[in-house]
């Protein structure tokens, strides 16, 4: 089955957003067995929708459009669904009271352009939105099928998930099974390299290494006619993978590192507690990312100003100035003090120099010191990041922190 | 002048890279006057970059292409340029030596691909890459005019600004002018309804709203033949909006509410301290995103655990035991203590249910105190948001927070 992406939206159009709905859509489809040939944007402009709803029927069976479903005037991805397919719009009152109650909830008044959100295709399968106003329908006539969804991602790919993709896996006959196999500590020439010899010959299952920030990803991939054989394919293959670059893998399910580390802190009970310069409360952010973490994240310090590392934690103010809040000493002595001020198993500390201003010759922008301890056994690292903008150096430094807890579980046999 | 934006690679299509060219692209014409009418991604499929080629230039001028000038084989948007326009591909040898050095610079060889790379369209004009091995170029006939560049962000921005922006300049003859201006407080339906007048007989200004998580933003926007016509025009409309809708607010220049707090804050040097239970140190990172905040950011406590509030903040144990962690009473005792231990002139905290797990029927997942004071002056707040993801409720409760801060700001007339 062939397929097309419309995106519906002037702002779009404008650079004011980033589309990322095609992306999580592109993704997706891909993995149901249904081949993404374009993608679309256009702007709420009828005309236009209408004319690319046809170029994209001219070559593919299946449009996915997103946006025009909201409640203002710029909304007419329905109508013409309506035109496309010869349908007609008509009141659902099941879909009008359930809006009526929507917006209730949120102490607004219905207006008339609400009530608009409560027509569809006659014809259509209507899908549920429980995290916005706009639901979205599918439309099909002659193997031709249109499904709109609202512009939202959130609100869009919640839909996909629950609604879109069952009723999409019922059309499609082939099954993608892939798996996204994530590594940590190698670099993505020195991975392709170590797996050449599997990716040279590759057919089906395919590989494919794609560098994320700080990270490797390899997406093995089979194509076959039932979920079972892609699925045995490709594990067959991620055994192979594993006798080469086994070491650097950490999830084979496409977890996040850090949910692989909270993850087991939970499991084994192992208590945490951080401190964070400049990365100002990212970890414990994350941290908090992970539901349950309550049972085991104890204590969070964000001390930015050297007073707060000196106050909060303990830091001497010799340290500080001898070797600068930015100093293996100092990332050490917040471990020491966290511990402490908590008895936490582990304790978690970072400094460093996010910029953009700050930097010296001897310590760069960028330079950045993460510090753990596992009952009282200390670890410093020293890491150097590009500088390439102050949140790609805090988020750098939260994945660091991370890595490093992840390490000393390791070590200590826990993961 | 009307332009599509052509974006051609499989990856793409897989979903395997967000396509960040075209927003950069689109708001790059959109200053210069030009209307994006499309934006058309294709795969490395010479037969179908030629079809949308055709399309583009069916309804538009200027077809900006980005991806398809590499080394390897699916590289054919220079081929299909010249059929298209009717050119021929020959050597250009002043490229060629270029190539070579850029080749022999990376310890590499010349390969028979890195040659092709030397070979454009005879009428073509040329835009150097420094960045990359693969330059641009624009051609033109009759009146129409393909432009070419490399995918790589990175090697694509740095063409457009140096050699493609300025050979558009001198054919575009519009500018547009727009501001984002941003609301908090009001929703999107409720916004337009009160705009509506404004918005239905508009010509030039355009107003539209769209909604983002928590805030509308409404875009004015005018296309004029001088900016300072279409400024002028812009900012007249903006008086007119203010009258109805000014309450609402915060930023006329698509500013984030954090940044407007943070800014005033680091202005007026009032010390900040913050203390975060369902939050997690959310908001002290976003504290942190800002430059220049550590002058007045003084401390962060992230209280996850009801230990935490008491140890780090002295929040009565009898007011958990009796109201629970999630109450007005605990989010007041959270400020009293950060008060006492930072004497920052605002203190601002938070608890609340994120869920996915916690909730009651009558304290349910989305229910979020948030609590300020200003110069010993508390108030709390009690939001209630819908139960649609933890991250999303942590999300909406940072802006809360900022909101609270910002409407304390305002009525000190510190904003």
């Amino acid at each position: 089955m062939k397929a097309v992406i419309l995106s519906v939206g002037t702002e779009i159009l404008f650079g004011q957003i980033t589309n990322t709905n095609t992306v999580f859509l592109s993704r997706e489809l891909n993995h149901l067995g249904i081949d993404v040939m374009y993608h679309f944007t256009v702007g709420d402009n009828p005309v236009r929708v209408k004319e690319m709803i046809q170029r994209a029927f001219e070559e593919c069976d299946l449009v996915l459009t997103t946006g025009g479903l909201g409640p203002t005037q710029d909304d007419l991805t329905k109508e013409i669904a309506c035109e496309t397919l010869h349908d007609e719009l008509v009141l659902h009152e099941d879909i009008l009271e359930w809006l009526k109650n929507e917006v209730a909830k949120r102490g607004r008044k219905m207006t008339e352009n609400n009530i608009k959100q409560a027509y569809f295709p006659s014809r259509s399968v209507i899908f549920a939105n429980p995290v916005g106003t706009a639901p979205g329908f599918a439309l099909e006539e002659n193997g031709k099928i249109i499904a709109c969804m609202p512009g939202p991602p959130r609100e869009m790919t919640k839909m996909f998930k629950d609604h879109v993709k069952p009723f999409l896996q019922s059309l499609s006959d082939d099954v993608i099974f892939y798996r996204l196999v994530r590594t940590i500590g190698i670099g993505e020439s020195q991975l392709e390299t170590d797996l050449l010899p599997l990716i040279d010959n590759q057919s089906d299952p395919t590989l494919a290494t794609y560098a994320k920030e700080g990270e490797v990803t390899l997406r093995i991939a089979s194509k076959r006619k039932t979920l079972e054989e892609a699925e045995k394919a490709v594990d067959e293959m991620l055994e192979k993978v594993k006798a080469v670059s086994g070491s650097y893998i950490y999830s084979t399910d496409d977890e996040e590192l850090a949910d692989v580390v909270c993850k087991r802190l939970v499991e084994n009970n192992i208590t945490i507690s951080c401190a964070e310069s400049c990365t100002g409360g990212l970890f414990a952010g994350r941290l908090v990312d992970y539901p349950g973490i309550s049972s085991v994240f104890e204590r969070g310090f964000v001390t930015y100003s050297d007073d707060a590392k000196e106050e909060m934690l303990g830091v001497g103010s010799q340290t500080l100035q001898k070797y600068s809040a930015v100093s293996e000493e100092t990332a050490r002595e917040m471990v020491l003090g966290l511990q402490k001020r908590t008895g936490s198993r582990i304790c978690v500390a970072v400094t460093g120099i996010a910029g953009p201003e700050g930097g010296t010759e001897e310590k760069p922008v960028g330079l950045v010191y993460t510090a753990v301890s596992f009952d009282g056994k200390i670890e410093v690292r020293k890491n150097l990041f590009r500088n390439i903008g102050r949140n790609w150096i805090r988020g750098r430094s939260v994945l660091a922190m991370f890595h490093l807890v992840y390490d000393t579980l390791k070590n200590e046999n826990l993961i």
